[in-house]
């Protein structure tokens, strides 16, 4: 398997990704809560650049059925149901509803990455089942999104250790951004957390109240659902 | 002291860099021989992003006094004197000489960080003056250049060397990527050449018979000579 990591969503090209077996990860927290939606009975996740398309969406679709939820900045935007937190979406909000979604970096990493021949939603909470829904591909791009076009410790140890553990289990030829991240993870994998912990973002989000989220986001393998692009431009179990 | 590094050469915008130190680095090959040419003497140095920039300055600068070296894709460039090997720059050919040097990677990273206060071409050859010569600044932006675009793994260990060592001297306060790279180099520093030597760029160099370059540019601290960027455009020593 051909293996790269991409270390922002800004680096994404379509020549890095047309064809390719790709899997975007915002650990903190835009991944984290599609994958959280759909695995508490979401119908789908419709990922949007701004806030606008949210709305003119939501008017088509209906009110009825539809949750807008995303941020900007870490901070709930004006007018939508929820912000970008996994606890906002439990059975009983988000069952059988379209969420539609708009965050800084994940959903641009998504909407980048669209040439892909396959692209998966991943991070800590499905890593596993990641994992084995890519092991037999030849050639996969991991997306650590970052944040606001900068490289995220979480993205790319949560990238590092998709890498690392997929080195165990076939022949990998990596790139450097790969190596570099596998090794990273392997080193620091029992501290994974404090190390993370020392990232910007992650201290700008302690400071503005998230630390069940920062605990949350972290957990691995606690679903084996897997959110898959379709080419109708929605997240659906794959 | 605000640290931060830049991954690849790409990712450089003016408002990354303007206004503060900044120290671009590419170790295979083009920082290394920048430092080894004007350690041997070399009058001054001038980075041009293409070939025929180069041969423009030598006609007006005059044939006589005037070196053109560099590479396309690590192959020497037609018409000029010498390709990117810093055993091509000893005392004998570069003393009191204007070198003119175009390559893939360093000199648009160079290029694309003009708008800092102090440009300073760093690698492993000058790693202990470059620490030295940036540990009162307080913000500091080190550039590893990488190849064609992409991360590499020599680059951004240099890179993470200046960040740790720069950490065991004075207060810092790191970018996730800085914290990273800091790592990777602090767990692997015993390891460095066997690990950068698994990347794509080091193995296409040995594939092409520069093997004691590759030996050569990871050498540490073999020079307190530092390049540094002038408002004329030319590399002097600082």
């Amino acid at each position: 398997m051909k293996l790269d990591i991409i270390l922002t969503a800004q680096e994404v090209y379509p020549q890095k990704v047309k064809g390719k077996t790709v899997i975007v990860i915002d650990v903190l927290r835009a991944t984290s809560v599609m994958t959280t939606a759909l695995a508490n009975g979401a119908h789908q996740i419709i990922p949007v650049l701004y806030p606008e398309e949210a709305f003119a969406l939501q008017k088509k679709i209906g009110k009825e059925n539809v949750i807008l939820g995303g941020e900007r900045n870490a901070i709930p935007i004006e007018g939508f149901d929820f912000g970008n937190s996994p606890f906002s979406y439990p059975p009983e909000i988000i069952k059988d509803k379209t969420l539609i979604i708009t965050t800084t970096n994940g959903t641009r990493a998504i909407i980048n990455s669209r040439s892909a021949s396959q692209l998966l939603i991943g991070s800590f909470l499905n890593d596993q089942a990641i994992i084995e829904a890519v092991k037999k591909q030849e050639e996969v791009v991991i997306v650590a999104s970052g944040s606001n076009n900068l490289f995220t410790l979480e993205d790319s140890l949560c990238a590092g250790k998709i890498a690392h553990q997929l080195q165990g289990l076939v022949d990998t030829d990596l790139s450097d951004a790969a190596i570099a991240m596998a090794h990273l993870y392997e080193q620091n994998k029992n501290n994974l957390h404090a190390l993370a912990s020392q990232g910007q973002h992650f201290k700008r989000l302690k400071k503005l109240g998230a630390t069940k989220d920062l605990e949350y986001c972290f957990q691995s393998n606690i679903t084996k659902v897997i959110p898959t692009y379709t080419h109708e431009g929605t997240l659906v179990c794959l």
